[in-house]
This record gives C-alpha cells, sequence and structure tokens, in this order.
C-alpha cells in the first residue's frame, strides 16, 4: 500500500509519502514516491506516485529523460501552464498502459497508477492535480485543496478538521505527520521514512526533501504529544448526561 | 453504507450504530441496524447489522419468530453460550444466502451481509463476536476488543488510541461518538439518527437504546467540543525546527 499526500494553501504547495511498497505481505521493500522534477527559477514540480511501482517507475523514467528531448516536442520541461504538464503525465500514464496493460491483466496483476502532479511554472500560480489511471485529472480548488493517493481514510479526518488554504506550510507540516500517524498505526503496509517537500509560493524552487525515519526524533515528538493531546482532548468531552440517569 | 461498532469492555458491552442505509445515491432511507434480543435476567443480546437489507432483515425475523420454536429446536433462545448463539445466526445467514444468494448475483446485487453479536448468557461472562457473510465468526479478546461494520476507517484512529478494555462505559459512549462524527463528515452515505445501547455486566438486560438524532443536543456538545478540543491539541504540537532552517 502507499499513502502520499499534496496540499495547495495560499503560500505553496507541500507534498507527502511513505517510502513502503509490497507485492504481497511476504515481499516488503522500500520505494521513493516523491519525485521531484525542476529547472530552478523556471519550473519546480513534484510527482507523488500510487498504485503498479512498475508502471509509475516507467512514467518518471520518461518525465527525467525528455529533459533533453528535441524543442519541437512537448515536454513538461517546455510547456507554459501545469495543465499542460498533466495532459503529459496523463499521456505517459495511458502508454504505458496501452504497452503493458493487457499482459499484466491476463497476469492477474493490478494495473493502476495514479499521480499527484504539483507545482509552479513561471507566469502562472501554483497549482495541482490529480490523475487517474486513464489518463484524465482533476486541479485541487480552493475548497478542496488536497489529494491524497492509497491507504487515504484513515489520516483524512485529521485533514478535514484542521487545514485550509490559509494553514501556514508549517503547521500544514505537523498536519500532515499526524495523519501519517494515524495511518501506519491502522495500516502496517504503510511504512516509514516519511519524504517531505514543499515548494514556497513563487520560489520556483522545490526545497529539499526531509526524510523522517520512523525513529526521528521529532517525528517521535509529534507522535507522542498527539497522543497525549488527543486523550486530554477527548477527557475534557461533557460526560453523556443520559447516561447515569439511564442506569 | 453503514457504520457500527460493538466494543467488549471490562464493564460491559456498547453498541452503536447509525441509520442510513442506500440502494444507489438516489435512494436513501432509514432503517435500523441495531436489533435487541432478550429474555430479562436470563439472556441479552445485541446484533448489528450491515450489508444487503434484505438478508438482513430476514435473519432478524427468524431470530425474533424463534422465540416460540419447539424446546428441541436449537435457538439463540435456548443455547447456554453466546458462542453457540453464533453459530445459529451464522447458519442463518448461510440458509438466506442459499435462498437468495444466486439470484441477487444473478442481478448484480451485492449479497453480503456481516454481524456482530454482543450479549451474556446466565452463567457465562460477556461475550461478542462477528459473523461474517459465509457464516463463520471470530470472537472479540482483551486485546481486539471492538468489531466495525461498514464504514470502519475514519472512525477506527480514535478507538484505537482512546479504548481499552478498561474504558468506562460512559468514556467509550463518548469516544464512539467521536468516531461516528468523524465518520459523518467524511462519508454522506453514513448517517443520524445514531443507536447506542449497551449492556452492564451481570445485569442481564439491555439498556433502553438512545436514539440520537442529527442535532441531538449532546451529539452537537461532543461534535463543538470535539471540533475546538482537537484543533487546541493540534496547535500545541512542537514546531517542525528544520523548516524554518530549511527555508
Amino acid at each position: 500500500m502507499t499513502y502520499c499526500v499534496g496540499l495547495k494553501l495560499d503560500s505553496g504547495l507541500l507534498f507527502a509519502s511513505d517510502s513502503r511498497t509490497n507485492a504481497g505481505i511476504d515481499n516488503i521493500a522500500q520505494f521513493r514516491k516523491t519525485h521531484v522534477l525542476q529547472k530552478a527559477g523556471e519550473r519546480a514540480m513534484v510527482v507523488l506516485t500510487a498504485g503498479n511501482l512498475s508502471l509509475s517507475q516507467w512514467v518518471i523514467e520518461k518525465l527525467e529523460r525528455s529533459r533533453s528531448a528535441s524543442a519541437d516536442q512537448r515536454t513538461i520541461w517546455n510547456v507554459e501552464s501545469l495543465f499542460d504538464a498533466a495532459e503529459v503525465v496523463g499521456g505517459l500514464i495511458r502508454e504505458v498502459q496501452q504497452q503493458h496493460g493487457s499482459a499484466l491483466a491476463a497476469a492477474g496483476v493490478e494495473s493502476g497508477a495514479s499521480f499527484v502532479l504539483g507545482g509552479q511554472i513561471r507566469g502562472e500560480a501554483p497549482r495541482m492535480f490529480q490523475i487517474y489511471t486513464p489518463g484524465n485529472f482533476i486541479e485541487a480548488t480552493h475548497e478542496t485543496l488536497y489529494f491524497q493517493l492509497g491507504e487515504s481514510k484513515y489520516g483524512r479526518p485529521i485533514l478535514d478538521r484542521v487545514v485550509s488554504s490559509a494553514t501556514p506550510l508549517p503547521e500544514a507540516v505537523k498536519c500532515v505527520l499526524v495523519s501519517f500517524d494515524s495511518t501506519m498505526r491502522s495500516n502496517v503496509s504503510v511504512g516509514a521514512p516519511i519524504e517531505i517537500c514543499w515548494l514556497v509560493r513563487d520560489s520556483l524552487q522545490v526545497h529539499a526533501t526531509q526524510k523522517l525515519a520512523d525513529d526521528d526524533p521529532y517525528l517521535t515528538l509529534v507522535r507522542q504529544n498527539w497522543a497525549t493531546n488527543v486523550r486530554r482532548a477527548f477527557a475534557d468531552l461533557p460526560d453523556p448526561v443520559w447516561f447515569n440517569t439511564a442506569l
């Protein structure tokens, strides 16, 4: 399984991913799911990947290689809008499906691959897209400002309760870590290290990815504090008055 | 969709269910999913139901009718252990599957039906079982003390963080309401009224069900307090030190 989150905030974009992949419960490995693609000062993009690893790696390799494509070829490196970049990524997902999809289906192997593409191209505001297996995509808005990939449910309530477009990036980092903690507690196939990177609006540069191991001091601090704080938040709730009277 | 929870605590059993069913998003109705079956002072049982409503109603009807079955018939009303009652319920689930399963499959209709059966029969401690569509079942233990039916993921983190066997019943009621709040926020196909009932250990009687409408004053109070408390719990988390230095 996988858990990835991308958030579009007023101040920029934030991305986080776990690093565990599994081909069956007896074949677990560690792979990066956050991919930074940038020409500093001109365009900065981050791709989060979920689904069949061989397909997503294929797409990332093609995106990297297209950096040196001829100028008449439409690539994520020369389009003028992130919308067009999403179209390019969607096209590659379709291409790899056509190449491998029927063989995978014949082998009974899941051939889904979904992506989050966020970033900023000079001349445009930061944007973020969720791209589905068929290559179609939707864009994050002011109201629906985050996308999740993979094991999304355990970690969603805290995002819904805490994050808005106005949330500052460091606050959003905290929230994302709580969201990952909830997910990792309930699904062992989602695992550290957690990779986090962000893109401050108009900086046109992705900040170096933070990689938090399972015993990372800050992650541990957030976990412990959150466990304590939630129990206190819970203890402070009013008791059901009808409980004792009904006994 | 459905959301039901049953908890086995040292002090007794607690059950909660939502009341929304849907046959497609354009056909939403309200049905009870908590069913109390008891002979006060001798045996007290609660059944929570999820899945195909026609099948679960059939099973509940048969359980009710068997109250007046002849003494040589093995029913939930004469077995001496809740384990045997679970076997009876499992047998009925199998029976209704045999009766309707293939016709439902031919019509492309989901024919799953899963149950939680909890209760106490005089001479035994309280027990709780989750019964699956094929009629097989597992029992809650000291370590795995709750079962969920339906939309389980959004509401699970708070249960995992807060509840243990030693949790008093009123505390568990609060926790279950928070779990329902998180679920209903994220999945509109889970909806009020929330039905809550409990069984104090050795009382051999299920306490009258509390039915909380969406605007129930206590539910509203829990919701508002929880929203505030969680945001405070979150605000109290330490900031990531590496965030500002990395900027």
